[in-house]
């Protein structure tokens, strides 16, 4: 007997999480595939993928292993990492999650799970946690208003570069960079300032000359720890027409005079040590708040306060329409996603400490830090930094590798600062213990550490004209929850207002709402992934190479592509490194003339953006009626264009929801012209098994891990990027300043690090086979859902079998012609079915986008569907004059237990009939929080800060 | 400068853990004791604690740690466990919790803080998981009717039975036990046999004397894992007028016939493969099932459907009347809690694998086995097993020691089940690689083993004539949530229906609903703690015997004790074991004829129950008007009982919420007389850190530590009931059979050692100070608000300066004779309230017992009483004859949207009055989903497994 067949039957079944990650039951999927009129998914696939681009052999991934095998797998990648206690700095400490924020937010998928905030009504519990966010933000920094978040601390310095060069008076083409700035975000403005034509100056603050510029960034405290007054070269680029910004540490501006106080009109930096692990460095919600004047140029997205339907205050997204609608011609930013689960937890983190906790932590943090600093003063060691937060500089000139050393000996690691000089920052869980271990890396001396001890007598070391003087937090909501238990009650009351993926089917289109796995969510808070910094020293961090190594194999297997770049932390920063290395490639060529990019009438907002970030040209080409890319016009602008073409930007399946039959002919004629093809990977969900961009002619693609491999949306963020590349552009991808001396697009090496396990979970628990079914059944159930509309709807764009890909986009445009109807409407009924809208007017106006994804089973599809189904019927009253649309419950909708318990009802419905709808029960419905938001109220009376407790009243 | 100066701010607030525990800021407190007309905490103190018993130097715990400080504490024993691959069986199994219902039922407080559903109207979620756990118990044992839960598989086995005795028509005094159950079963027979004059006859199933006994138990499969057919035995037995009951195990019974099948009346058995860790032994839900005739003699809690007051179908717990209410003269059960939150998950494993799935998991399981005795036989060891599931025992003679040891050094631990002879049990965990390790324990010939997994042939070892026959798993529940998405929202739906402190104040007298925080859970779910069995030998279990010394030790510190057992898991269990101690001490001083226990008329249910359960004869001493102990009656009683007074039980303060001051005396009396003083430790957090059982006069006391040291409730259990004795009743604590050789209370040695970590993380972030500061603070809040209802209600018992202890009483009968308003329409109007009502009508019927606690804030206790007066003010509208009671929202309460959607609403108050009351705002409101419940027609109609699909319908 063979040892396998010994063992048959003893081993558990290595299919058994695909079965639990898709949704529908087998008999379910047959059963479907007889209403779509389908013999099997194979055939279905047949007649939806063009046989020109299908790969119809394994990618190599191999089987699937069970949830523990996968766990042990990715544990003992996190046993490989050392576990220090880091004191770095550099922008990221040791800091305590509270263990109420990290089960009841981090852990819970009331919170992970949550879309971004688009649909308000549904949103107003997180949507009152960022504003919190942004209420703390603003307190802390002395600004007036703050957003809320953005990606990291360098692509926010990045952001306030460019916001100061479109706000400033000044017309110069210079910026000045503090070269006290941390490194990585010198990097980050390096990369960003070139393309667009900026210059940048880095330098000593004295070496400042405001008239050459149209901004400055510095950083406060500085890199180095040194605590600056920088009220003088802030009025000074004022009186030049320039802007000032500044990269502050949160905590430090707990005791600091803020840097509104000190003059400057933009504040930037990460909130990271509010309670959220370094996990590698991110995901972390970085900051951005300005003074009032530049409020509608700031990037990224702002929550506001505004009223609903019956006057009553409510929150939303505010200035929305900026968003997927960037500047297409003159764009400076492509920020799109945000890092909203982040951000709330360290909004969560100044609720739990409140204004004395905070102050007492970072008061804490400073002693220890003058301490620490009195000591090697002591000791006559070199000590650079004279005032400072929580971190000195030493010049231990020849003896530096030795006292790092004996540090790592000590378990401790510290910042190699270059030429003999060591950088050492205090944080939340430095302990006095580590402080004396650091006193002995510096002498053996036994006897003289102990008379350190004994004598010592350390001063504060923050200059007496920087103690902040403002009230810290001032706002009643930071004092308000100050019990555990109070806490807990404010957090489940916020997320009992929201519906995200742990209560229903979230139909979004392009978004891919799929189930995120526990068992993938796991990891991510073991010690070996979150207690990492980004600097650590390479031997420190080999798990995370080899986690690394793995996950990049797998992409390149699923997508054809022979290297990837986990750098980018977002979908828009994945296209801005890749239309970057199509950039390094012509110019290496000696073709860097080439600068125009073509992209679709249907792509996403961000392209254009990304493209003119690069510095390229977006050209514009036509769809035809069947919303496919128009070839005769690509044909036309490729000729217009040849010598100076640089790329083409296609998405595929294209936004339309559709396998276009062209795109093999499309890859051939950019290349044939000397253009590089990016294939925008945000549907990749729906080519995973099935074909590869890699092999049928894309060069580069990012891949949006929080998208296609299950990395939670987290209410808004963290999203993750990578790019995947075929071999000619690997040269190019982004750099590691650190390692190979290249500039880098995110300020960590590797993007949002400590969230990666998730992608490779799922992937290692699906396999080879679980992946393919995974993107068939996606593309199953979204023609599903097309024949189940079919006849009351009208589905906008087939392929030529007439299938849709994942996604279907369904035409409201005639129910607004014929009943007065709007997306609106419909999007805010669903609500009362309990539903979140799908998509909604993008890529077409007047439409539904709408994508199932194959996590949700055929029960799920066939309420949303007969919901869909009960709406049309209501609209058919309106058409057939039974009452007006402003009578019908679609205009009044969504509604909420103020209208049930409406004494005076008079209304053309019932209330069961307006709250209780076909199919709804009474024993869980969903009631928002809100009726409907009146967002114009809202952009035109601007509030982005918590209202004053009067208004609660 | 000394060290300590040197360092002084550099280290953490160490009460900051403490002050998040006790709800009431610094502020709120100044304000409460203005109300309550006390100048300080301490002058209260006075005025509330007898100085007689006052103790005021500090009880040695010492300093407050950090959460951070206490995980590492905790971590560090956790790390001296070490974690094998457990093949020890004997009751406890390796198993597989699944990611998702870790993270959404065991880590989430909205179902580990739930309390016991008395109140059915907004139990809905927890009572319907339960319902499936009945379902699948009655499934697999193919009984009719199951309960939900016991403690443990041992106490079962002993419910069994007692049971047995009171239903058989033999009148025989003996039991028989078949000597192949469980050690620990046994073991608990023994205890519980004795004291009630039953004689246990313990042999194989042949020896067997149907006419001589009133019940049989039979393991099945037997603990050596040989499997038996039982028809036989079952039937000589039913011919004699005796009673079968049948120990078995779940996972078997998926792929062998059914106990029901093979004639028992009753099955019992640990849930505890059913994804729930080991957890050194506890806790885990054991479960009863009986066939139809025994339904109305079954212990333990019952989930059964009834319809609510507009006739839909609700969930509540049936035949209720029993608990509390356990026959006090006649008791052979003191069952009070459940395991519900292990129940919960139980049926959620059964939810996510199915019935495809868990049979999978069986014949894995017992694939496993077979092919391990295969592999035995091939190498020649002697096999004892013959027909087996998942357990063989060899005969490994001289070589025994050599085995083991070989298994401990490859990472395995194996039963040493005595006499040369081994066990070896497979488990979900097991993989083909562990069992080819065991067979290297058995042979160090390379080449042998080689050849036998080459050759190997290995048939399965179920005897044909008992496999099942009968479906497996086929209620449709079982089959309708096989994909995480699906089973994730179902977890979320139920939790949703149901209060737990995670939503609002639980106010229940007695029943302590204090912050569980979250810190205090964390360290659980740790493997350290998790993933270790009962009987792994002592060295591997170093942790936990570090953290038993220092809990034990730290209880002695609070309560004045000498020593203490951890074995009792409920507070009932450790009224049973400290009256076993009086029992044995007596009985050692030659004094066993001491069998009169006196019980004060206020006592719970459980104590005269477990009097009568160690063979006492309960005889009841008198209340004043006052409610506390008549001191004259207590003399008389003393007097009439002299020679033959075994024990008082008093439970201080006392269940009517004061602290009599006659404590001591009625110690001193009793101990004149020679008796022993029980201190019911039921309200221990009304006196940690202001006096001390142990010291002023009481023998022996449980301590809840669900109650006072912030176990959570779980929904109605885990319970833990440790007692605390003076040192001349430590030799007569439960025993450990394979420790002492003396008898135990419960199966596991240590109770339900996992939970432990959470009362010594509370006491380790607690310290002395905060500790004492705890209780203050309750007897303050609870003061409070019997300041806030003054006028309103009346507080039925006050101390002798008119102060209540940590609770009061509310005497609700004024209202049923001014204005017909019954205590349930009060509790259920507080539902539309958003609350929990208060413990009813215990210890008095007719009234409330009002239990704040530390962890509410004012915030919170204002919302309460405004609720509660506001509530006055709808019944003085009835006393004023505005509108009778059956009109009014009292007797409608609670409402739910069915009433809010309501058509032709023509009751006598608007839909706003009913459904928000004052304080109730619109965008957060909790809605029961039922409305109130009619227990009649449940009891009358007893249904309690899911109903029929169609019933959904």
């Amino acid at each position: 007997m063979s040892r396998s067949s010994l063992w048959s039957g003893c081993t558990p079944d290595a299919d058994a999480f695909s079965t639990r990650h898709i949704g529908p039951r087998p008999a379910e999927i047959e059963a479907m595939l007889r209403t779509v009129g389908a013999e099997s998914l194979d055939a279905l696939m047949a007649q939806t993928v063009p046989s020109a681009i299908r790969d119809e052999g394994p990618m190599g991934l191999g089987d699937a292993m069970t949830e523990t095998q996968a766990l042990a797998y990715l544990k003992a990648m996190a046993d490989e990492n050392r576990v220090m206690t880091s004191m770095i700095g550099q922008g990221y400490y040791g800091t305590v999650l509270p263990p109420v924020i990290l089960r009841n937010i981090l852990e819970n998928p009331a919170w992970y799970t949550a879309y971004t905030p688009y649909q308000p009504e549904i949103s107003q519990g997180r949507l009152e946690a960022l504003l919190n966010f942004q209420t703390l933000v603003a307190d802390l920094t002395g600004l007036d208003i703050a957003n809320a978040s953005l990606l990291d601390e360098a692509t926010a310095g990045a952001e306030a570069m460019a916001l100061a060069q479109r706000v400033a008076k000044s017309k110069a083409t210079r910026f000045f960079v503090d070269e006290d700035c941390h490194p990585q975000t010198i990097s980050v403005l390096r990369t960003r300032a070139e393309p667009l034509g900026w210059e940048l100056v880095i330098g000593p603050v004295e070496a400042l000359e405001p008239g050459t510029v149209f901004g400055a960034l510095f950083q406060y405290p500085g890199s180095s720890g040194q605590v600056r007054d920088l009220r003088q070269p802030i009025a000074a680029l004022h009186a030049a027409g320039a802007v000032a910004a500044v990269a502050a540490d949160p905590l430090a501006l707990a005791l600091l005079a803020s840097p509104g106080e000190l003059g400057a009109d933009i504040a930037v930096g990460s909130m990271q040590r509010f309670g959220v692990p370094m996990g590698f460095g991110g995901p972390h919600a970085a900051y951005m708040a300005v003074r009032d004047g530049f409020k509608r140029h700031m990037p990224g997205r702002l929550v506001g306060v505004s009223v609903d339907s019956r006057g009553q205050a409510a929150y939303r997204l505010a200035l929305q329409t900026r968003e997927q609608h960037i500047r297409r011609e003159k764009a400076t930013s492509n920020i799109c996603t945000a890092q909203v689960l982040l951000a709330v937890m360290a909004s969560m983190y100044a609720l739990y400490h409140g204004p004395d906790g905070l102050r007492a932590i970072a008061a804490r943090v400073h002693r220890l830090a003058s301490v620490l600093t009195a000591g090697l003063n002591w000791l006559a060691v070199k000590v650079e930094t004279t005032a400072l937060f929580d971190t000195v500089t030493v010049e231990a000139g020849e003896s530096a590798p030795l006292v790092l050393a004996r540090a790592r000996d000590a378990g401790i690691n510290l910042r190699d600062a270059g030429n003999g000089r060591i950088g050492i920052s205090c944080d939340e869980t430095t302990t006095p213990e580590t402080i004396e271990a650091l006193w002995a890396c510096f002498t053996p001396d036994h006897e003289r550490l102990r008379l350190l001890t004994e004598r010592l007598d350390a001063a504060d070391r923050l200059p007496a004209e920087l103690r902040r003087q403002a009230p810290l937090l001032a706002h009643p909501i930071f004092s308000a929850h100050g019990s555990e238990t109070d806490l807990l009650r404010y957090m489940r009351r916020l997320a009992d207002k929201d519906l995200a993926l742990d209560r229903t089917m979230i139909p979004l289109g392009s978004c891919t709402m799929k189930l995120n796995a526990t068992a993938e969510m796991i990891p991510i808070t073991w010690p070996g992934f979150s207690d990492m910094h980004p600097f650590a020293p390479a031997e420190q961090t080999r798990g995370y190479a080899r986690l690394f190594d793995d996950l990049s194999r797998r992409l390149c297997q699923v997508s054809g592509y022979d290297a990837v770049s986990l750098q980018p932390n977002s979908g828009a920063q994945g296209e801005y490194a890749g239309l970057l290395a199509i950039r390094g490639y012509h110019a290496a060529r000696g073709e860097g003339a080439r600068d125009v990019c073509l992209i679709p009438a249907s792509a996403h907002g961000t392209n254009p953006a990304s493209a003119q970030m690069v510095g390229m040209r977006v050209v514009v080409v036509a769809c035809d009626a069947q919303g496919n890319v128009d070839i005769a016009d690509l044909k036309r602008r490729i000729e217009e264009h040849a010598e100076r073409l640089a790329a083409i930007m296609i998405t595929y399946p294209s936004t339309h929801g559709v396998f276009e039959e062209a795109v093999v002919e499309i890859c051939a004629l950019v290349h044939a012209a000397g253009g590089q093809v990016y294939l925008d990977g945000a549907n990749m969900n729906a080519q995973v098994g099935l074909s590869r961009p890699g092999a049928y002619g894309a060069d580069v693609s990012h891949f949006n891990l929080h998208k296609t491999f299950c990395i939670p949306h987290g209410g808004g963020g963290p999203g993750m990027g990578p790019i995947g590349v075929r071999a000619h552009l690997a040269p190019y991808l982004p750099g590691r300043p650190e390692a190979n001396g290249r500039d880098a697009v995110s300020a960590a090496p590797f993007g949002s690090a400590s969230i990666l396990p998730i992608s490779l979970a799922y992937m290692l628990m699906m396999g080879d086979a679980g992946l393919k079914r995974a993107t068939e059944v996606a593309i199953l159930n979204s023609n599903y859902i097309a024949a189940r509309l079919e006849g009351a709807y009208e589905v906008l764009y087939r392929g030529s079998k007439g299938r849709v890909a994942h996604e279907c986009i369904v035409d409201l445009r005639p129910l607004k012609a014929s009943a007065g109807v709007t997306v609106d409407d419909i999007a805010k009924r669903l609500i009362d079915f309990g539903f979140h809208a799908p998509t909604v007017s993008f890529p077409v106006a007047g439409t539904f986008m709408i994508e199932p994804t194959e996590s949700e089973n055929m029960v799920e599809l066939d309420r949303f569907c007969d919901a869909m189904l009960a709406i049309r019927a209501e609209i058919t009253a309106i058409e057939e004059g039974h009452l007006s649309v402003e009578q019908s419950p679609l205009r009044h909708a969504p509604h909420t237990t103020r209208d049930l318990a409406e004494t005076g009802w008079d209304r053309a419905y019932t209330r069961e009939q307006g709250c209780f709808p076909r199919g709804v029960g009474h024993g869980d419905k969903y009631f928002p929080a809100v009726n409907r938001l009146d967002n114009a109220f809202g952009d035109r009376n601007l509030v982005c800060s918590c209202p004053d407790m009067s208004t609660y009243a």
